[in-house]
């Protein structure tokens, strides 16, 4: 007999007040407005250490969402990702006290030149010891556009054209610049490095000009593990080239596994194995000593709730909430003239106001949402591994560190028992080998490796690059 | 009787193997090749905290130094300053562990977007509790050009017109975003900040369109403490304008104090306090119990010297070690076929190979340089304190942590009786108020100053910014 799946336990952050359970942070005991303190990443990096989770998943903006009511404003009241500060730094904090937890971090392929990121990277990999991931995206508020230098967001298939060559410069400084071999540290001939084993990667290409050397040595992982986030097809196409692991989700278990198979179905065309990509969901997961206790625990949370947030974070085109709520949906979209815009046309018209209020209500992970006792909660979440071809979770926070220590109360025992958790952490594992059970470079398969030993540096220098050296 | 002039202790330091004191990693014991692991960072801060420094400051380059020979070997067999990592992730780990310790984050203006360095830059100031400063450089080194897309360097006077253009950026997005009461965490009425005092800085100039708002809200000191290292007359411009804290130095106390007094001209001249910038040099202090013991601790780190190293970081414009040692320089520059060389022009063509090579080989910091016993380096920097118009030193490293330690074990004390340095911190200080004893935020006579509020803030929108709103 084969052991059971294990599932991949992440919890769910944002270096903000209101990520996306909005309004909940007005619940007394709730630590969120803690976010600019150390020592909220510090305590819970040791609490999620100490239930053996595997990482940290740090979701980003660079921009507010500006869109709703035509303004910031409801974002600002409603501190909705806005204050919201970097993520890549409390990472080094989170590190410096603990010895296995994970982190995955968002950065966009975007705004910001490709040769400092990749320094960053390899810096944090060397100060966890090869424990950081990327959630590599591609960003979409328009206010992002408009804070560096454009004067509207990019186009979803151009920005998807930018990060290929980014990643394709990115993998180039991670795993072509630098030999394995190439620092020898010998104190006798005074050689700290072997200089015929770095090199320029010289890349020239429409977007990205980046001469090289990569300033850092190779660090444990090398290209940090790669996470993606996407649905559409132009996003499928690039996570199934580069992804390792995809934090995905929908509206019900078939869309879910639909996409799943989709993105396996990519993993072939572009000749990487069927399992190279790992697939987590966001989920909700409410649990205590008994099912009475967790729904009690959940219709609190549901009294926070704010309708207000969830609209302004949707970027809803139009304010709901002004309207009758015996009118539907189509009939407001009228009335503000706006029955036949482009952004219209996914809203449920038939849904009176009412109706679609309460629905938006909900940030809830349906369907990967368990509420219940810890036998009850372990039940779902197997079920997910089982029967919906699911790797792991997200765990969306309703409170900070109650949703994490619920679950390492409550959750973890009881799915360490099933072996669906394990009972303890492999001595200095790299997140790759976590997740994938190999590692920790990327695989044959993956198009990073194909820069190994500085094979396939294209080495077309533009003009300008050769005549200076 | 006023109290003594207090010395302002920093550690000088960089992410990599050899920062300035090329060749001396090969010292036995020296821990210079631990820097990608985060225990030498936490070890280090631990060290300087128990020691009281007021800050570590961290040097960066983003290039390689591939002048020398043509290429960047000589770089990489010495460790010079490749690898090397980013300096700004190695301060949230060091700020985990210590309560009081300054950090002085190297970074340049020239290639990465503004919008992205202020949210780092607060969320570090967040995360420290205002105990970071900001090193303001512009980068000189062709091969970081390369590294973001450009042919070679930018101009030195372009530089820094970019330059200010991007600190007024900074200030708008630090300064006048947010108001001091914008956060106000009203949990009854459901307010996490008011909308009115938060806003966008529709900054549209020249080289930089951001329309923000800033995405971190108001840490302590707001814009970090800012130091600038320069000597050139448009440099002096712009640290005359911008720094707090300048770091300086020069090959005599004349050339220092010269330097000094035009920068204080200069402040003047812009409207600000002549005491407005405090002074830092780099200087060399080797002590130990007795004045022997330092002479032979001294003559160690001598004989570990690499010359290589040092002709290198220098990005000499020819090898003169495949030279005569007899001949003069001139002579070697003549067969060379470089006599006419701009570059050439600042060597010493009158002295021998043989004494060019020798007088290259010291990195110590003359005039600032202090070699002996306790009392001996104290009469030494109580004369730079009080003849020669500094206020205080970064201590070079020889070797880590032995340079820390021993100034830590022998000159700490005897500065402290002489009331040269402070017995303790004083807790929750940030290190604007450590340094110039006023703060946390910048001085109403300093140019940040004028965007608080929202005073000032142009608001001459590109036309593309005012449709999509």
């Amino acid at each position: 007999m084969s052991e059971p799946k294990r599932l991949i336990l992440n919890l769910f952050e944002m270096n903000c007040v209101s990520h996306i359970t909005h309004g909940l942070w007005r619940i007394p005991g709730n630590g969120r407005t803690r976010f600019n303190d150390i020592e909220y990443w510090t305590e819970l990096a040791q609490l999620l250490e100490s239930g053996g989770f595997d990482a940290v998943f740090l979701a980003d903006v660079i921009g507010a969402y500006d869109v709703f009511r035509g303004g910031p404003e409801t974002a600002i009241r409603e501190g909705l990702q806005i204050p919201s500060n970097d993520p890549m730094l409390v990472v080094p904090a989170m590190a410096a006290v603990t010895k296995n937890l994970g982190f995955g971090i968002t950065f966009s392929t975007t705004y910001e030149p490709p040769f400092a990121f990749a320094r960053r990277m390899s810096t944090l990999d060397h100060l966890t010891k090869g424990r950081v991931g990327w959630n590599i995206v591609t960003s979409y508020l328009p206010n992002a556009a408009r804070n560096f230098g454009l004067p509207d967001q990019i186009d979803h298939d151009t920005r998807y054209e930018i990060a290929d060559e980014y990643l394709d410069v990115l993998y180039k400084l991670w795993e072509g610049s630098w030999d394995d071999d190439a620092v020898i540290e010998d104190r006798e001939r005074g050689i700290y490095a072997d200089p015929s084993k770095v090199r320029y990667i010289d890349h020239a290409g429409p977007r990205f000009s980046v001469a090289g050397p990569h300033l850092s040595s190779p660090s444990a992982q090398r290209t940090p593990f790669l996470i993606q986030a996407t649905q559409s097809s132009r996003g499928i196409e690039f996570a199934g080239r580069h992804a390792e692991l995809i934090f995905t989700g929908g509206t019900s278990f078939e869309q879910v596994s639909g996409t799943i198979a989709r993105i396996r179905d990519e993993l072939e065309r572009q000749d990487r194995p069927r399992d190279a990509i790992k697939f987590v969901v966001g989920a909700t997961v409410i649990v205590a000593e008994t099912h009475e206790a967790a729904e009690v625990k959940l219709r609190e949370y549901e009294e926070y709730a704010s309708i207000d947030g969830v609209l302004a974070h949707a970027s809803l085109p139009f304010d709901p909430t002004v309207h009758d709520g015996d009118i539907t949906l189509g009939e407001a979209l009228r009335r503000e003239g706006r029955a036949d815009d482009l952004q219209a046309a996914f809203l449920p018209k038939e849904l009176t106001v009412a109706e679609f209020l309460k629905s938006m209500k909900g940030f809830h992970r349906k369907p990967f949402m368990a509420v219940g006792s810890p036998v009850e909660v372990a039940d779902e979440i197997e079920s997910w591994l089982v029967e919906h071809d699911i790797d792991g979770i997200n765990l969306v926070q309703y409170h900070s560190y109650d949703t994490a220590k619920d679950f390492i109360e409550y959750a973890v025992p009881e799915l360490r028992r099933r072996g669906r958790l394990r009972e303890a952490y492999t001595p200095g594992e790299t997140l790759r080998e976590r997740v994938h059970g190999a590692g920790p470079r990327v695989a044959e398969t993956h198009p990073a490796a194909r820069f190994r030993g500085g094979q396939n540096l294209a080495h077309e220098r533009a003009p300008e690059l050769t005549t200076a050296r």
